[in-house]
C-alpha cells in the first residue's frame, strides 16, 4: 500500500480570491510580515499498487481526470510507501 | 525573506465529505486501486523574517489565529529560505 500526498496549486498567472482575503485578513490581525497568501488544495490518497512507479501513475492519472483544473493548477504528487 | 508551506487537513476523527466524493468518482472512473481520499487545504505563504524560527512562528500563528479550525484541523508547516 502507498500513501500519495497531492498539492494542487493555481498556476501564478490565476487571480486566487481566496489568497488574497486570507492576506488582506491577516493583515488586519496584524500579520504585516505576510507578503503574499496563495491557497491550493492539499489530498492525500492510499493506493493499493504493485510498486511505487504504479502508485504515482494512478496519482497522476486521478489529478488530470479528476482532481485538478488542468487549465488552472499544476500538482505535484509525492509517493510514500506504507509498511504495515 | 521566507517561504512557508503549510498543509491543513481534518484530523481522521472527522467526516470528510469533499473526500468521500472524490474517492467516489474515482471509482466510477475506473481507479478502483484508490483506497481511500482526504482532502485538505495546502497555503503558500511568502513572510518577511529575519530568521527561519521567526518566519515558523509567523506562519504558526497565521494558522492558529486564522487558517486552521483548531477544533476539526490540523496543521503543518515547512519553511524555506528564498534567496534572491
Amino acid at each position: 500500500m502507498f500513501k500519495a500526498n497531492i498539492t494542487i496549486t493555481l498556476r501564478s498567472s490565476i487571480l486566487d480570491p481566496q489568497g488574497k482575503a486570507s492576506h488582506h485578513a491577516l493583515g488586519e490581525l496584524g500579520f504585516g510580515s505576510v507578503q503574499s497568501v496563495r491557497i491550493g488544495k492539499f489530498v492525500e490518497m492510499e493506493i493499493k499498487a504493485a510498486s511505487k512507479s504504479e502508485a504515482m501513475e494512478v496519482a497522476e492519472n486521478a489529478c488530470k481526470e479528476l482532481l485538478a483544473n488542468s487549465v488552472m493548477e499544476d500538482f505535484h504528487v509525492e509517493i510514500y510507501e506504507l509498511v504495515a
